[in-house]
């Protein structure tokens, strides 16, 4: 994918509550355009990262799904070492408001002096809102189900400029100071006053890209609705279908209610994650999806998914 | 070593502020007859301390030199852990006063309904004194200079038992109800009314051991008189003497300095850490300390120092 097309998403840590050898507690960057999306900073998140070679200094915005600790023991550290690396942009947390009165008494402490802002941007988790949009990306909460305020995030691919077609510009011979323009959509008109509509001098970009990021949540069918037809759906399955009574209780999935909700909202492709301590081994989460959703794919700490255009 | 001689420490976490791959933040486990004392507790501890095998519920005290991120960072994600794994004995931390303050919000937060007490025991680095003491350790702290109130720790084994002598127990067939007091340094009557003296019947047990732990500091000649033919010295050594100047400034000491230190108080063996992570490879660093005391080691990640008797 040329940077200017590329929509991935790295997976930082794909464990649970419970560290162990093999997870990492939660976090992810979603590379939109070469711009980094962190959603969700658990213990140990700064090094994980570091592991990734992503740009640390392209990382401007982070996205708290709740307050647990395993989804933002991180923060403090990856604040700190910023710090320690000079970086003057702001950095944006968007959370429930709850955070930044936790986090500032330790900020003013341990980061004093910081030479960039930390901008806390509070939201609603019960409320479907907007609460990011620039040129290239807009992020939606999706209100979830779990033993505190949750939300999951959607990030929607802003549309892309139209692909110029060269044999049409060489054909008109169409003046490169237009060649934007046309992109954008605009017609040509010849010297001689003729109209050439935009649709002869270009194809159209690729259909914008959407990822739904569904962690932690018990199984609620309602978010199919919101989340149609995303491109890349992560759901959290913390369990295996024969602790489904585990999972209502803590207000987790399984890796079974993960697929049904991928299924239903007909998305093309689904990663399960956010795994309990107690699976040595997630195949047979894996396998209890794809009886349901083919398309299903483990997480796991290192990996990076693309989201290719359809 | 049998376990009622046990006296190692194990390094979790060897790396100064900026983690790398190459280290973790700071922390160590000191297992003194299976008893584990953790010192320091950076971001990630956790993690290493389950890597390590050490027995999580034979940690009940932990010692904080200071409160510098890459020294606590850990403490609520291992706090939270303990908590889901049922932990019911109370954890003793023993900190600035300041810790208690600082983290007290957090806990309330996101340990609500912990099934443990956390203790805190507030000290003031300044002050050299005996901040715990029981049947087989006491810990001094050892006033440090740094860029905020920090201490080392001294751990000072208890004397044990003499050794009996299995050949003069049997040539005076003294009854076994009697051992375990001749160990503890009472003569032998016998039925004659002589008395056997206590070192016919015994050897003395080795001499008392000790660790010391001094990070993080800049160069503080006055340790040596407090720390006096430690058996083990950890001491930082953040930079090599090409960065003299910058550890002045940031109040760290240079490989060189850590080992005049170790060499002024006759310890019998230095082990430095606490890296900058501009070093790659630290050997310069344990040239440059061996060449003025020459039983140095460099610390790393995993690396378990027993501490033999004399």
């Amino acid at each position: 994918m040329s940077p200017m097309e590329k929509f991935e998403v790295h997976i930082l840590g794909c464990g649970s509550a419970l560290p162990t050898l093999r997870h990492n507690a939660t976090s992810q960057v979603v590379n939109i355009r070469e711009k980094l999306f962190m959603i969700d900073c658990g213990e140990g998140t700064q090094v994980q990262l570091r592991r990734s070679r992503l740009r640390f200094n392209k990382l401007n915005h982070i996205f708290i799904s709740h307050l647990h600790g395993d989804h933002c023991f991180g923060l403090m550290g990856l604040i700190s070492t910023f710090g320690m690396l000079e970086r003057t942009a702001a950095l944006h947390i968007y959370a429930h408001p709850q955070l930044e009165e936790l986090l500032k008494p330790q900020l003013d402490f341990f980061c004093k002096g910081l030479p960039f802002q930390v901008v806390f941007h509070p939201f609603d988790p019960a409320r479907r809102e907007v609460i990011y949009d620039d040129r290239s990306v807009s992020v939606e909460t999706i209100p979830l189900r779990h033993r505190l305020p949750t939300a999951g995030f959607l990030f929607r691919e802003k549309p892309t400029m139209n692909h110029i077609r060269r044999d049409m510009i060489d054909y008109y011979q169409i003046p490169t100071y237009l060649i934007n323009r046309i992109k954008n959509g605009e017609d040509f008109v010849t010297d001689e006053g003729v109209t050439v509509p935009n649709d002869r001098l270009t194809f159209p970009s690729a259909p914008p890209r959407t990822y739904a990021y569904c962690s932690d949540t018990a199984y609620l069918p309602q978010i199919a609705g919101q989340i149609k037809g995303a491109d890349l759906l992560f759901h959290e399955a913390t369990f295996a279908s024969d602790n489904e009574a585990r999972a209502r209780q803590t207000q987790h999935s399984t890796a079974a209610q993960a697929a049904r909700t991928a299924r239903d909202a007909q998305v093309r492709q689904l990663v399960i994650g956010h795994f309990s301590a107690r699976y040595e081994d997630e195949t047979p989460l894996l396998q209890e999806a794809q009886a349901i959703f083919p398309h299903t794919t483990l997480a796991r700490e290192g990996m990076t998914i693309p989201i290719e255009s359809r």
